[in-house]
């Protein structure tokens, strides 16, 4: 077999699935060895984690197996952890110990929680956004509950601490407050027990999104019993409490961490230059200075040129980038120049739970149900490009 | 009103509910006031929730609002906890700070666990066998296994320890062992990591029971990962351990306390005679020097004279005394002799989990499907006599 070109794509997230479904179908297995390697055996949909955090929907909703999507007679599948592209070498290590050749690389290894290095994020809070993380979470919200007709049941175990007013943490505060009525219902609760906080450093919730639409997310969840303390930069979270620069503690059983990510800290180890464990990736999304390595989405950093900021890391640019990171390995290979990737945001919704949702499609906002409704079409597109139809009707969440 | 006999129930375990409801039917609301005295408003099914509390089922099918069995237009109600009575002035005290003036009380207040002075069982086990407690008992045990595919993750975290090899502890485990291949899969836990532990301080599980059966209990048990430690006193309770005479020490992080139960403080703290919260009661169910004051259910101890030893506290018992009680006073008030109690054992039946059970009934000895299928008819038995046909229908567990 040889001469054949020895592809690897790392990750399983939106950026890696698509970029070796489209090497499987334009490179081909008569030219090359697609490798992909993952830590588990299974996709999930990071962006649908805030509902099994929160217990409104069942984590293996949010997940598939690998091999319902890719085709594992024509993509090699290793199960594992690859810890440091070592690019001099062309290879990449495995946390079991192994190590893979390659003569293309795609790095789509996703992101983890930012702390900002502030104290006691990583010991006392929930701040892990996979299917592990978010059953986790899930089970520590309704065991406090359990725990509150009992002896051992402190005050603050009813207090649940939202940090930061992003995305994630927006439509995890979403759920949450749909649920808690339903929580003390099952729990035996006085609804007045619960209290819930979102905190954030900047002055407003969900920075950069349109303002009218931001007031209605806070007048919806503020009516469902959410307290936002804006402006409020985090110090510490302790076992108990979260404290404020301002001096003021919250206390509080449980911190769900939600104020941003930063790259995987593969990227680090591996050389690449970085921010945050985010490289800016030039036009064709190969890492600045090397021929043959791609580094493509939430690890990569692409600027939206019309604000002269950085585009937020999402689904939406991971598929692209899968694609395009994938067009351009096949153009290298036969000889051809490289294409530019070129962002096409098609809108932005974030769900707040139950029916409700506010969103930019175009150039238009929504809010409530048709809001709502488009969050659904845009998860299901995204399914549609990671398994076609019969997926979709499979695992797509019904918009009605 | 006057001259209507105030008569008080506490307790709406299956002691007091039968009791006020053969009262209320009995005795009439022409002739007494009939005042039951409850800390929920809802009776719960002792004897089913070991289910809950390995979450085999909804801790709402084994409780029952208690409007929906008793005629609230003929009894008072009050939701309330009793702390003491004070037979010199015939009054119960409320925790409230109310208190009720009574001419008879029958007091059904039920047990609570015995821990026998071993240290550390209140503060690092789980104990209570009410709706809350087994409501904390499953979400604690779904919670450890959350745990696991996290950083915070400890070994002992998914080695569950049963504390009391009687029928809660052997009923739990069957449930629990029942569910671990479950969550196992639920929680993407590998089946060996999963240890089940009993500790008996006895040298046989089910002490009294029948050997076959026990050891037909102990096979299935053991062949679905149940380790047994009979022979074994436990010392002390740790926040990670559980502590043996014997100096050996099993790490975990969930304690399971099912040694057997105590009488209700509330017996102690009235001044009757007692031995463990119980109070060996005369024939007729009268507390030994009392006139109006009756003791049923876990609070009463009642002499099996065929072996000289007390019999264990079921509900089959505490149902039957409640039409005693009911009975007699009735007599008193009508200046007639009361009846003595004669406990009428239909059988015994302990649940594994599935569709297990061993049991005896009258003289027959009975093991798996006929078994289960016979503790669904006396759990049924329960309903019927609580609530009728339309209850059974609505509450009753289907043998089939």
């Amino acid at each position: 077999m040889a001469g054949k070109t020895n592809i690897v794509v790392l990750g399983a997230g939106y950026a890696g699935l698509v970029s070796a479904s489209k090497l499987a179908k334009e490179v081909g297995t008569d030219n090359a060895n697609i490798t992909l390697v993952s830590r588990h055996d299974y996709h999930y949909q990071t962006t649908w984690l805030h509902e099994p955090a929160a217990g409104t929907l069942h984590h293996d909703r949010t997940r598939i197996k690998i091999s319902k999507i890719l085709d594992l007679n024509k993509i090699n599948f290793v199960q594992d952890e690859a810890t440091k592209v070592v690019t001099e070498e062309k290879k990449v290590t495995l946390a079991s110990g192994g190590e893979l050749q390659y003569d293309y690389i795609i790095v789509g290894v996703g992101a983890i929680s930012e702390t900002f290095g502030i104290e006691g994020v990583y010991e006392n809070s929930y701040h892990r956004w996979t299917v592990d993380g978010a059953r986790q979470m899930k089970d520590r919200i309704e065991y406090m509950f359990a725990r509150y007709h009992s002896d051992e049941a402190k005050e603050e175990d009813l207090t649940f601490v939202v940090a930061g007013a992003g995305f994630t943490g927006m439509e995890f505060i979403g759920e949450l407050s749909e649920r808690v009525p339903k929580l003390c219902k099952e729990y035996d609760v006085p609804r007045n027990k619960v209290k819930m906080y979102v905190i954030e450093a900047m002055p407003t919730a969900l920075p950069g999104f349109d303002p009218e639409l931001v007031e209605y997310a806070m007048n919806l969840l503020e009516n469902r019993g959410v307290e936002f303390k804006l402006d409020s930069p985090i110090k510490a979270v302790t076992e108990n409490s979260v404290e404020l620069n301002t001096g003021e503690s919250v206390k509080t059983s449980t911190v769900i961490w939600a104020t941003g990510v930063r790259g995987n800290p593969l990227i680090e180890e591996s050389g690449f230059e970085n921010n945050r464990a985010r490289v800016k990736v030039d036009d064709d999304l190969r890492a600045p200075g090397y021929e043959r390595e791609f580094i493509i989405g939430d690890c990569s950093l692409i600027i939206n040129t019309e604000i002269d900021r950085p585009f937020p890391p999402t689904a939406q640019i991971a598929l692209q980038q899968g694609e395009t990171a994938a067009n351009n390995i096949k153009a290298l290979i036969e000889g051809r120049p490289t294409e530019a990737f070129a962002a096409d945001i098609k809108g932005t919704v974030a769900s707040l739970g139950g029916k409700e949702a506010i969103g930019v499609v175009g150039s238009k906002k929504l809010y409530g149900r048709p809001a709502f409704f488009m969050k659904k079409v845009i998860e299901n597109r995204a399914l549609w490009i990671l398994g076609g139809f019969g997926f979709l009707l499979r695992k797509g969440q019904n918009p009605f």
